[in-house]
């Protein structure tokens, strides 16, 4: 039951000049899907990313972070759904190297020009075999539109592939910024989501790209939780192929680095709330902003503690103003000299609390009013110092329980 | 649906020389419930306490901990249900103070001799003339052997009183340890649990009964974990009537001072535990071990993780066996430099993952065979040093959301 959220047109989805999508059924863990994607990359694309923070994290995820910290030029993306390929040990990383080494002998490339990206179940064997079986159909089905394609073959608990594309100007060159994500539990990123790739034929340099996965990361996927467990597997990359006809951009604090980051900010953000609007069991889309705090650090341990709190989210899915739980979530932030007297509450444009308690003013029926609504916002005001920050998450609800008491089965 | 738990008989329930209890219909939030309870304390009784590090505690806290600082001659302890008073601002404490003034008026006390506690919906205004007019029933209704009703008067969403009793010898006299506890929902105390009332008739110097309701707090109500959700009004206290004719109690660390340890922190485990038991929607009871940690702050973060974690929380409700949800809260407990490769997991006696990686001998049915019990221990060790520590948590369920999104209604 996704909030406010549709499957991607895929006439929107811009083709990347320098990007072809391959999509083919592996039978990884269920037979008969497609859940296998492969990124063919130009060469003298670049490509940077983000990991989960995790210490637990995958073996892809350890492969990756090894192969961009060299300098590898990756020229190919091996995603696949269906088995997470974490806790497994030597075992995983093995198997997660064969994979890139078979991919990499049937496009005449090292393997360490293959990423390799793994979701689904943890704690079980990678089936390789399948894997390899299936690369030979994912790669003759290579396409410039495949984006809807794989979208749709990343999902896991997801309901709706989730898919965002943007153009613009660069020079009087048109320039593309495209990107898929998955989510839907597990989602508490603390570097990047669960899987998100985004990919441009923007010409930039690999340290103001580095610059850009991580700004984007941080005013998109760093900035949402369903559930608050950080995934094994989050990872999230942005491959520019560099095709583009503009002049290279060095710099983000350019006029053309900064369309490019807006335009690569906007589909991360699109993507990431598209996450959140089909977080497992959601019914309700809720933005959490943390306003006057000392410092953003603060803002964001309130507004986390908000998102979290599973109190404050059963009340959210059962449309009850029990607005308590809120400010109780507010004070074991751990902002450790807050005063409660000073905070105050807002339920979109409906004041609730004021210097700490609730307002004479406040009626149970405004709250109520806006409790009902898919999408809804918390402020609260810190009132001791200039930073704010927002974050999006989503409501409890039985169904949360329903499809991760049943997920495996 | 409490696993194993049953309402005490209140004939194992021991008076304590030196406390009688009271306990009346007040009306706070609904009639005809036992929901208003006072303790009345001998003269020269001693008294510690604990309360929330949640700094939107609820005025008593406030006002507890004030009276606890300045070193009040505590004699009575006023407890309502249906009402948190918290979220409150200036008026919550007036209220608060208002409801102790007219109890010391009738006992003939200081106001500043009744510690006030409440518990209940957050951000509410306290009805106090409920309080005021339910006072002299109760003060008619005090008897010694009241403890079984006074743990059915502090309930709230709670399905079942929770008390327990312990009585030894000391210096050959009879000393006795009678608590009460609530619990149920927003349990992740940080100092003591929601609320939680222990007495004892031991002789024993302030410092030393200081000293033993940190420890009695630290080994129960602190290692316990129902949502994570730190409520504004835990507060743990410990009375002490000093009327049991043995030679007081200097130091914990004598004969009398341990037998007097033990039986307090055995009441305490006992009413933790049984708030885990009786968590919201609980259905099974789940005690996580961390071994092997540098010290004990990093085994508890393991712990927590593991049990917060909604994802491992629904898998223990589905009793399916998605180990690996463990392994991921472990990774992102915030250990920075933890090594996967050294973990090790057991699922009670059934060793499921070793070095970081699941070991060829696991058999999925025996992890379903364990999943399936009410209760189990999960096993983590982190092999990197001595520490290890114990917490107890329960699982997530249907009810819990059902009794969470209605519990207002």
């Amino acid at each position: 039951m996704p909030v406010n959220l549709q499957a991607p047109d895929p006439a929107t989805l811009h083709a990347v000049p320098g990007v072809r999508i391959g999509v083919a059924m592996a039978g990884v863990r269920k037979a008969n899907r497609r859940d296998l994607v492969v990124f063919d990359l130009a060469q003298g694309t670049q490509v940077a990313g983000v990991f989960t923070t995790n210490r637990f994290c995958a073996a892809p995820v350890q492969i990756c972070q090894q192969r961009l910290a060299a300098g590898s030029a990756v020229r190919a993306l091996l995603v696949n759904t269906g088995n997470a390929n974490a806790g497994t040990g030597a075992d995983g990383l093995a198997r997660a190297r064969r994979s890139c080494e078979s991919l990499a002998a049937l496009m005449g490339l090292a393997p360490e020009q293959v990423l390799p990206f793994s979701t689904g179940v943890i704690m079980e064997t990678l089936p390789v075999e399948r894997i390899e079986a299936g690369l030979p159909a994912a790669l003759a089905a290579r396409r410039d539109d495949g984006w809807a394609e794989a979208a749709a073959g990343i999902m896991t608990t997801d309901t709706l592939p989730k898919a965002a594309s943007r153009q613009m100007q660069i020079d009087g060159h048109t320039v593309t910024v495209t990107g898929i994500a998955k989510g839907a539990g597990m989602i508490r990123p603390a570097m990047a989501t669960m899987l998100g790739f985004v990919a441009t034929d923007a010409a930039i340099a690999p340290a103001a790209l580095q610059q850009l996965v991580r700004e984007a990361a941080d005013l998109s996927f760093n900035r949402i939780t369903i559930d608050g467990d950080t995934s094994t597997n989050d990872s999230f990359v942005l491959a520019a192929t560099q095709q583009a006809r503009h002049a290279r951009i060095e710099s983000l604090a350019t006029p053309a680095g900064r369309a490019l980051r807006d335009a690569v900010v906007a589909v991360s953000q699109q993507l990431a709330q598209a996450i959140v609007r089909d977080g497992e069991g959601a019914t309700k889309f809720i933005t959490v902003q943390v306003q006057g705090g000392r410092d953003e650090a603060e803002c964001r341990l309130a507004a986390y503690a908000i998102a979290h709190s599973p109190l404050v989210k059963t009340a959210f899915f059962a449309s009850d103003p029990n607005l308590g739980r809120i400010l109780a979530a507010v004070g074991y932030a751990g902002i450790g000299d807050l005063d409660q007297g000073l905070i105050d509450l807002h339920l979109d444009d409906v004041p609730v609390v004021a210097r700490g308690g609730r307002l004479p003013s406040y009626r149970e029926e405004d709250g109520q009013r806006v409790m009902k609504q898919a999408e809804i916002t918390i402020r609260v005001h810190l009132n001791r110092g200039p930073a704010e920050t927002t974050v999006w998450t989503c409501d409890l609800s039985h169904d949360y329980v329903s499809i991760n008491a049943d997920y495996r089965s």
